[in-house]
């Protein structure tokens, strides 16, 4: 479904000559030389970010009705309205550091009513939230891969306007616990190794949420990719993991944000390994869970903030970094130019 | 010779309801919130950041003749010439992000021949690089205030004009040697505890290093720190911490780089302990050293980027941080406006 080209290191030793011939002892600007290295090889000749967007992907989970979230579904809804009315964090992020904002209708419980004439927001509803995974498969099979396509359909929208940068935010009660899960199920591990406190769940909320999990990761062995999906997953987690694969296919930047988007880009790995490649990680969730799948995916976040709102957040706040890797790349002067000599 | 008001906290409560009613779960913005909470209470009814402004402070060090750094003293001047020329790490950060950059002799070995002339330029020289502090005193008493006027009147200038984040960075080969002396003497730490590599030396080098730090915090046991400024401090890190009273004394934010700009914030701090609550701590340092100051500050710097260049780098790619703190304090909607509940 995805024709990944595998990231070309031909290049690699020539672009690391020249970041070590910039004025500065090698290797001093730490983790910006390791992203300046990948944002050189992913770009190629022109190592600028252009028109960075990120796609914010709502939707519901049935497991909510176990009682694993500090809200109610209804305020992924009530979220979706502050989106569009821009009063939201990722607003303020997205306007202070020239993200272009989309918001997707990824199947939250119940559609909005008259945002289809704003101009940043999508119908991709793949149903009125999941089934309740502590019970049943989240979805069909033929809903999971119509995730992965309504996904890559807006991420192609932007990457053909001209993005080279796509990041996926997301908003949906109860979606650290369908992530815990995909994060069980595709990294065989157990439901207490990855359940965490989301936004803010006490001790009670937090063992309904393990035994959720268990009950969902517990009701077969299916681990491919798709079947995760199915069984455990939620349709913004798929979209993101399909705007994701589309983002590699066309050879620019996938910004991962945190715990959640984390799940979709471990899914997107396991369907495509070459995706990995074109993923810069932005920050470091403290859900416990993201550490186990940061690791799989030998990935160092740039941010360690303490965030755990979502939304894109971390991505979002990560933007300049990216933007400091071109310009100290593009722009500084050599050692030969400054008659340098640095041992 | 600083008059500075110890930070208001009576408006926090007030503050941290407004940030608590924002359109997300309590704390989930992590970092961002404890950094609005100190902005909001420094800058007080109008939050937001204006004219950052940084100062990039250049001085040399006579203990560069025991070999404890990667390059000699030229350098320094060699440097100086590639900031003004616009060559350097954070000519291309300050260009991107919006920084205002003064570059000062604040004593280099030898002045330039002709940046009199560039408006971005300050001839502060305090004399022609300190004394070898493994041998004896760095500077004269007299010198050492003079650090600390010269490097408030730059920032008053700067604070006059309008700006209300004042950020240090320094350029100065051999002056993570100096500046592991004074985090020696300010901690009653050794030598070995906070020496570290700076921009890249082998241990041999850093066996030198650490002789040279032994010899000059030994020679006397004057620990008050305009003596511990006197004894084993730098021209550029007095001026900094000159920089920093004035700043906090006009109630503005300093926002403090890493390893040597926090042997600045330190001998700041221990001349006039209310300027703590003024400093935002910008990004933690691989130089070993920095862990014990930032402790003893009780600092948690934003960003963690395993940085070793200095130039203010690290301080000048917080900046976004900031402004992302002021942008959800002043246009996130409430929980109230959004007609949201959240336990």
């Amino acid at each position: 479904m995805f024709s990944i080209t595998p990231l070309d290191h031909s290049n690699a030793s020539a672009v690391k000559a020249k970041i070590d011939n910039k004025t500065k002892p090698p290797g001093s600007l730490g983790a910006l030389e390791e992203l300046a290295l990948q944002l050189a090889l992913v770009l190629g000749n022109d190592v600028e970010i252009k028109q960075p967007t990120l796609l914010l992907f709502a939707g519901d989970h049935g497991v909510a009705d176990e009682g694993v979230s500090i809200a109610p579904s209804e305020v992924t809804q009530l979220m979706v309205q502050n989106f569009l009315a821009g009063g939201a964090a990722i607003n303020c992020f997205s306007q202070q550091l020239g993200w272009d904002l989309t918001v997707i209708d990824a199947g939250i419980k119940a559609p909005l009513d008259h945002a289809a004439s704003n101009e940043n927001y999508r119908e991709h509803r793949v149903g009125p939230g999941t089934r309740n995974i502590a019970l049943e498969a989240a979805m069909t099979s033929e809903q999971a891969q119509q995730c992965l396509q309504l996904g890559a359909a807006v991420a192609r929208e932007k990457l053909s306007a001209g993005a080279n940068v796509i990041a996926c935010g997301e908003m949906g009660i109860a979606n650290s616990t369908s992530a815990a899960a995909m994060t069980a199920k595709l990294l065989n591990c157990s439901a207490r190794d990855v359940a965490g406190r989301g936004t803010g769940i006490d001790d009670t909320q937090l063992e309904r949420k393990i035994q959720a999990i268990e009950s969902a990761i517990n009701r077969s062995d299916r681990r491919d990719p798709l079947q995760v999906l199915e069984e455990v997953g939620g349709f913004e987690i798929g979209q993101m993991a399909g705007a994701m694969l589309a983002t590699a296919e066309a050879g620019a930047i996938i910004l991962v944000d945190g715990f959640i988007a984390t799940a979709a880009a471990l899914l997107a790995q396991r369907i495509a390994p070459e995706a990995r490649d074109y993923m810069v990680f932005a920050h470091r969730s403290h859900e416990q869970g993201h550490r186990l799948m940061l690791d799989a995916l030998d990935a160092k976040p740039l941010l360690d903030l303490q965030l755990r709102l979502g939304e894109g957040t971390g991505a979002a706040l990560a933007l300049p970094l990216l933007q400091s890797a071109t310009a100290f790349y593009n722009n500084m002067a050599s050692l030969d130019a400054a008659k340098i000599e640095l041992p």
